[in-house]
This record gives C-alpha cells, sequence and structure tokens, in this order.
C-alpha cells in the first residue's frame, strides 16, 4: 500500500542519514553508489557515540533531537543508519515526522529470510541491538519458522575505529563471538551493526564460505532507493556544478571524522562541521 | 598557600566525585579505603561515556553540568576522577565553584617525578588526555630534566570494559602498546586512565618490573586527604546507623553500572540511579 505524506517533498530535496558517529557511512557510501544523483545531510552524532551501549530512552531522545536538525535541511526522507537507533527509536520517529523514515533493521531482516535455506540465521550486533531483539521480532513476523540465534560483539567497533580491519587480534576476538554461531549450523549471518562490513573478509572466513553473509547497509540503500521510485521522489538530475551534493555534520571532532570519512568514501569528504546537536 | 574558599564548608557535607563512566570507581574505591568516614555521591556520565576521544570544549561543557548537579548535594570538594575531563576541564571548573576541585593528573604527574630514577616518565592514557599533554606540562613544571613519553592506549577501555582483565588479548594489545616504552628504558609508568589499574597486572607483567607503576587513584585520594585536613575538613565522625554513606548516580543504564560497579568495589552498591544531566 502506498503511504501518503502530508507534506510536498521535492526531487531534488537531499536524503537525511544519521548515525552515532562513523558506522553509517557505509550506508551513505551505498547510497551514493546506488543513487548517484542524489543529495545527503549526514549528522553523525561523535560526542554522544557509541549508542549501542545506552538505553532505549536515552537513544530515542538523541534521535529525536537529530531528526530535528535534519528535517531544517528539507530533507524528503531520513535514514536511520544506525542498528541501535534503528531497532530503538525508528517506529516513534516515524510517527512524529511527515517524511518516509527508514531503518537498517527491517532491510536486514527481510534479505535474510530470502537468502536462508536451513532456517538458521545468526545476528551479530551490539549490546543494545541485541537486547532490543528487534531484528528476531521482525524475521519471526516475516516467518515464524526460521530460528534466529543472536550475539552482541561489544569489541568489534572499537576494533574497527582502531583500524585493526585485518589483524590476528581481530581474527581471535571474531573466533571467540563466532564460534557459537559455527556450532549452531547457521547458513546466514546478519553484519547488523554499520561498523561491521568494514570486517567482512575477517567475519567471512572465519565463519566460513557457506554462510551467507547479509549488509543491511547495502539492503537499505536498495529499499530507499524503491521507495523513492515508489513515491516518485528519486532525483532525476545531476548535481549542479560546483554544488556541494555531500554535507557532513558531528556533534564533536569534524576533523577526526573527516579523517575517518576518507578511509571509508573514496568521494571526497567536501567538508565537515561540528554542531551542537542538544539545542535541537 | 592556604587557599580560602568563600563559602561555609561543613565537616560533615559529601565529596562529589565524577568520571565518565565506572573507571572512576577506582578513585571512589580509594577515598572508601583512604577516609572511612567520609560521604560519596559519585556521577558516572554513562549516557556520554567515553570522553576520551570528544573535543576539549565538550568535555568541558559536560563537566560543567556535572559540577552543578554535585553542588546541588552541598558537597565539599569536587573530584574529577576521570584524566581526560581533569586534564581538559579542571582548570576552568576550579575558577567557577567556590569548593576545592581536585584532578587526577597533577597528584599523580608529582608522584611520577617523586620516584623516577633515571628520569625516563612513561604515561599512558585514552587518545584525549595524551593530545591534551597535560601530564608533559604539570611534570615538566615539576621538573624540566624529566623526558616524557605518552602514547594513546584506546583499546584498552573496552577491553576492561569487555571483562577481558586477564587474558591472552589484552596481553597482546598492551605488548604492542608498550612495546616502544620498553625500548625506550622507561623507569616510571603512570596509567593515565582510570581503568587502567584493573589491568595492571598485566601492564606490571608486560612493562617489566624494575619499572614502577604510578596509579593517579591512589595519589588523589592521598592528596584530597591532605587537602581535606588542611582545610580543616576532614569527617571526624563515623555515618550513621542506616545513613546512605555511598550515592551513585548515572546518565543511563543504572542497573548495568551496578552490576560493574560491584565487580569493582567491594562495600556493596545500595543504590544508582539515572538522571537528566542535560538538565542541569
Amino acid at each position: 500500500m502506498k503511504q501518503e505524506y502530508s507534506i510536498n517533498l521535492r526531487k531534488d530535496a537531499p536524503i537525511g542519514v544519521f548515525d552515532s558517529g562513523v558506522g553509517g557511512l557505509t550506508v551513505a557510501r551505498e547510497i551514493m553508489r546506488q543513487m548517484p544523483n542524489e543529495k545527503i545531510i549526514y549528522f553523525g552524532d561523535t560526542a554522544r557515540v557509541p549508542y549501542g551501549s545506552k538505553s532505549k530512552e536515552t537513544v530515542t531522545r538523541y534521535s529525536k533531537q537529530i531528526a530535528r536538525f535534519l528535517l531544517s535541511f528539507q530533507v524528503k526522507t531520513i535514514v536511520v543508519a544506525c542498528n541501535t537507533a534503528s531497532a530503538y527509536a525508528r517506529d516513534e520517529l516515524e510517527q512524529e515526522v511527515d517524511i518516509p523514515v527508514l531503518g537498517v533493521v527491517k532491510p536486514g531482516a527481510r534479505t535474510a529470510v530470502d537468502v536462508t535455506r536451513n532456517g538458521k540465521i545468526g545476528v551479530i550486533a551490539t549490546e543494545a541491538t541485541i537486547g532490543s531483539h528487534m531484528y528476531n521480532k521482525y524475521i519471526t513476523e516475516l516467518n515464524k519458522d526460521v530460528t534466529i540465534y543472536e550475539k552482541a560483539c561489544p569489541l568489534f567497533v572499537p576494533l574497527v575505529e582502531e583500524g585493526l580491519w585485518q589483524d590476528p587480534v581481530t581474527d581471535e576476538i571474531a573466533k571467540r563471538y563466532l564460534s557459537e554461531l559455527i556450532d549452531l549450523d547457521i547458513d546466514t549471518l546478519i553484519m547488523g551493526c554499520t561498523h561491521y562490513p568494514l570486517i567482512r573478509s575477517t567475519l567471512g572466513r572465519i565463519i566460513g564460505e557457506e554462510v551467507t553473509l547479509v549488509n543491511p547497509a547495502y539492503e537499505t540503500a536498495m529499499e530507499l532507493k524503491r521507495l523513492l521510485a515508489e513515491q516518485d521522489l528519486l532525483n532525476d538530475q545531476p548535481p549542479k556544478l560546483g554544488e556541494n551534493q555531500y554535507q557532513f555534520y558531528v556533534s564533536d571532532g569534524a576533523e577526526k571524522f573527516k579523517r575517518f570519512a576518507n578511509s571509508i568514501i573514496k568521494y571526497g569528504i567536501l567538508s565537515a562541521k561540528t554542531i551542537q546537536i542538544e539545542d535541537y
């Protein structure tokens, strides 16, 4: 069923994307790849990162502040590019704003249900995402015969942020976190945190090549494209010459963010600005 | 020189202690050990942890909010039990409030200068504390002939919080972080983050027994005792029967905080309450 939105949205309006920090850049990167005409306003809550160990109330409050900030740019849709915020706050956000709000959890859950053959799906994520059981909930709604095994992996984010993408320590930690899932004979593994695609090769090697890795960042960009097409909101014009197509805002440490972002996104980060998110 | 404070402070008033999260509990524990009569109001900023990767402006703003919260309990002194906040915000806090403000950096620096024999001191801490060069500054003020070697160790905090206090992975990471300092022949190592005393045995084993480990938490409690004695503010009365001597407040996740706190402090955490720190 096509949902109607109460305000007039423009095709050339930007897409708002937010995350607790840098992880959501893997989602922004997929949007850039799949929809090269689209403009993006990205917000990374680097002052209050990580969300993965915070409560639902706190993550929801933070997400609402960020949505208000993004709406000040007249964005045509908001992508919650953070699994924790998607799990905790997406539904409440959607009720508060007049534009579509897309999380990463549902698209990831749907793909996992599509690809599993033996009906055993593993989910790895932060403590908060696992604690919310949102992947479990969505997957069960789609297919109640699937069995889901969840595992919190709190050290992956700091290891990724320390740059140990290919490292014996990351291997060792991955072996510990994944060993139960290997024993349980899963055939599909959801990388339920936006940082995890950055250690995809380590995860793939350790979990074994017979297991399909699901990247919700990729699936979310696909879903976004479908949604925008359905609402006739896809931007059919390439950016104008000299236009700042991608804008990045953070709540702290813009320089450090820029360095990390440039290691993930190869389009060249033109600018990153620090704003006071608590004012929104 | 004895400093005079403009308001009347009571001996039986509590001591305010704050940290970005749980690390400052190592400081609170030392205060409990060394001054068993004192009451403590502890605040852990668990919603906004970690401070170690944030900017000076942000850490100072957060610290001022927390100071206002602690002052609402009529505390007689504030202990900044977080190296990052001590490095970035202590001096500014002291100018804003009418009571003594004690950080952990100066006491740690002073002890290191006292115990070094070859004049080569290593400092390990978070990125922010190292980036502030405050240990360097204080040590150089005390003795300009000492050479200081600083090393940021961003993975130690997540490893400690994941409970890997004795673990081959922590050993491996410690070897990498400490190898330069070993090569530089330091004889004194400041554990410049309140989490680090929890992996003291690992650090001691890897750096070698000829190196003296300085624990600023211990030194800060000693300094606090001297300061209170000097101002005639030491509490000479034991707590009354049934009195809640130690009160713990956090900005998020009180239950999780309580569990971690109980693994560090053996006095039994009676209560931990979540408050909205942004309102202060």
